[in-house]
């Protein structure tokens, strides 16, 4: 089939055949379909959709236009774990250690920020010294040694998936449940993992907005998965106000090691402990996910989840003992609280707002070439539920001399986010379903 | 708007300005919006199509990518006919000459056949020493001296036009009204013209399948141009079968000639007299249709119409002598003859299918750089509702020694186009409509 003809055939929502599809993107690979061919290709994708062995297809060729780790000489099962992204989600910073201290190997590959979403590397790269480019080989040495290893895409895991996801950022397809998930998946499994979970956020802070669409895209997750012959889990998770109170790379990490040490936030804490029994239980750690909490809440206690924090982050080349006095974190210049106007309860919170007054601080980008600075973000202070007085700080903003906005522009920008008033809040729950 | 915003608001089916879209078209010409963004746009456009203010802004964009020519200093009013394409639609070359015989001034821009039509620059090639390429100057002289001029489009004139067209090309992106509509408009509004004449070819040989699709062509089109201040009449024309008997370019010439010469076909005649009857009012040089259709057959009848397209042709370079001894028009290699197997009425012919037997004999090109080979095509000798016995013959090819296919094979394809059997054929009239 020509590449025009591919392409007709998905704009008239024909089934595509698997060879018709790795055809295609292997010439967009080897330069023969070019990036105006895939750009209409995308947006017939979008209005057409795919089913699920088209999507499958889809990922293993995006999957086999670069190299595909083989772990199998590491002994132990091999989980991941993969967010779809939210404001405030610092889960991986503390989960990846919780997880290897129980005896999980996690070769965890993580994104940058973009957008209103956080990123887990740039998240890393806020403790002093943390290398988060490292070669396949060193990746495994990491591996070998600390049961752990956090680090960014490489040129070779997935290439078509680097330049694909370049192309459909400037042509408005990213959003497509079949191109996301071929997108994550044909990363996920180049890493080499036998296992994978799933974190997909639902609402107004998440890609998807509604349980159906993060259904669909979590069972679309799981199909492709299994298909390649993987253990795979997802869980639907709210992201309507910021998970946990932190936004910001070196606040976020705080958040994390308080949370390894025994002291982080309700949610936060609830949902990194539901994801490690659920990485426990595929690796065979635990029998059940009772058990497997049960573990993880122990990892914690003992110490020791922190304790391979610290050593996965000696590993990565980063000054541990930022980690154990948090006082020498990049910190902003100053804080600014941003305080209620009125008395009232907290009926909600905007998360995507809240994430982009993070960027507007200079937490963030808006281009993928843009620094972040690492100091800076904001802490709620009141979540959903709350009470507040006139007069009481919502949030503070802790600001530096890069931002895009002022303090007082960006506190704006929180307000607005905030609805405060009388009424009784109904915040769906923070585990909306799991799917395997 | 960024480039990405203006894919987004149409990929979600919001209403662009004017100004967005302008500038989305110049940033296409000036280079700042790439052929990938394009792509994606006119895959967006497709799906949710285009209102007429939006279709209006997107013709205008394109036209004022080039120059706009100004006939204003040439006396007379000037009017041009567009077909939307079909299968030996050979009209333009006696239309011309017709009407220019009966006073309008007839600036033309044609195109090449491409895929089942061909297309009327050529069948002009094929009179020996036709020039078609001619600078704004000549066509300006030619246009004073002889009343009408046959060109193809200049690089000077709507160029978005031209690389938005080789970029729909290949990206299926070429059956959206608005894209189809703006693309036309685009060009005939860059001639200097001050009326035209639409025909929109409906039926299995056109581009529109649907009477309901190509009455939204035909009103799309008129609007456009009423919008710039032009009178624009559109009729809704009949292509199941062929028009006329001759498909291929000499072959088609000579049909043409006949015309002129009074002894054409019944159905090319019927439609070439109503066009040029609509032209002919436009320009003010008939009060009615009536009065057109008269003033057209007796500039036949008179000899003044052959006798311009004699002197039309010598102004653009041609060895005329070739219209007066059609014998001395390019020839294939040989004939053969697509013979019935049975008894019965011709219920059918697939326009498109013969379109693409001429192809395969070489007349016309399935890419853009291929060369035609003018002598070859065939001539349809039972059209719809016409009896045949076993032996007789249905269409005679003309072959050469370029064809894709050898005339057996053709042969095939011809006879596959045929419905013969027992039976009262309905063909549609060929004027389906009129639209001003």
């Amino acid at each position: 089939m020509l590449p025009a003809e591919v392409i007709r055939a998905k704009r008239d929502g024909r089934r595509l055949s698997e060879g018709a599809i790795r055809e295609f993107v292997e010439g967009f690979v080897e330069g023969r379909v070019p990036d105006y061919q895939m750009a209409a290709f995308c947006m017939a994708v979008l209005f057409r959709g795919m089913n699920d062995a088209e999507t499958q297809a889809l990922t293993e060729a995006m999957l086999h236009s670069g190299e595909v780790l083989d772990l199998s000489e590491l002994p132990g099962v091999k989980v991941d774990k993969h967010s779809t992204g939210g404001v405030g989600d610092k889960v991986s910073l503390a989960l990846a250690p919780m997880a290897a201290a129980c005896g999980v190997v996690v070769p965890m590959i993580s994104g940058r920020g973009l957008g209103h979403t956080g990123g887990t590397l740039d998240k890393l790269e806020a403790i002093p010294g943390f290398e988060v480019r490292k070669s396949v080989a060193e990746f495994r040495r990491i591996l070998r040694e600390t049961g752990a290893c956090l680090i960014g895409q490489t040129d070779s895991l997935a290439p078509a998936d680097r330049r694909l996801y370049a192309l459909r950022d400037v042509t408005a397809t990213v959003e497509s449940i079949p191109l996301i998930a071929s997108s994550i998946m044909s990363k996920k499994l180049a890493e080499g993992i036998d296992a994978l979970v799933l974190d997909v956020k639902v609402g107004s802070g998440a890609f998807m907005k509604s349980v159906e669409d993060a259904e669909r895209l979590a069972r679309t997750l799981c199909r492709i998965g299994q298909g390649m012959g993987k253990r795979v889990v997802a869980l639907l998770t709210g992201m309507d106000e910021p998970l946990g109170r932190a936004v910001g790379n070196a606040l976020e990490v705080k958040e994390a090691v308080e949370l390894l040490r025994g002291s982080g936030p309700e949610d936060l804490s609830l949902l990194t402990f539901e994801l490690c029994a659920e990485m426990l239980v595929l690796a065979g750690r635990a029998k059940d996910l009772e058990e497997g909490r049960g573990r993880a809440r122990e990892a914690v206690k003992s110490g020791r989840a922190f304790e391979k924090l610290l050593q996965i982050a000696r590993a990565q080349g980063a000054d541990s003992s930022a980690l154990e006095d948090l006082s020498r974190l990049p910190k902003g210049k100053g804080t600014r609280e941003v305080l209620s106007p009125q008395e009232g309860v907290v009926l909600s919170i905007e998360a995507e707002a809240l994430g982009l007054a993070a960027v507007a601080l200079g937490a963030g980008r808006s281009r993928a070439d843009e620094a972040v600075d690492h100091g800076v973000g904001l802490v709620v202070n009141r979540k959903v539920g709350e009470r507040v007085r006139p007069g009481d700080s919502l949030c503070t903003l802790h600001f530096g001399d890069r931002g895009k906005e002022t303090p007082d522009e960006v506190a704006s920008r929180v307000l607005a986010a905030y609805a405060v008033g009388e009424g009784e809040p109904h915040p769906r729950p923070l585990l909306l379903g799991r799917m395997a």
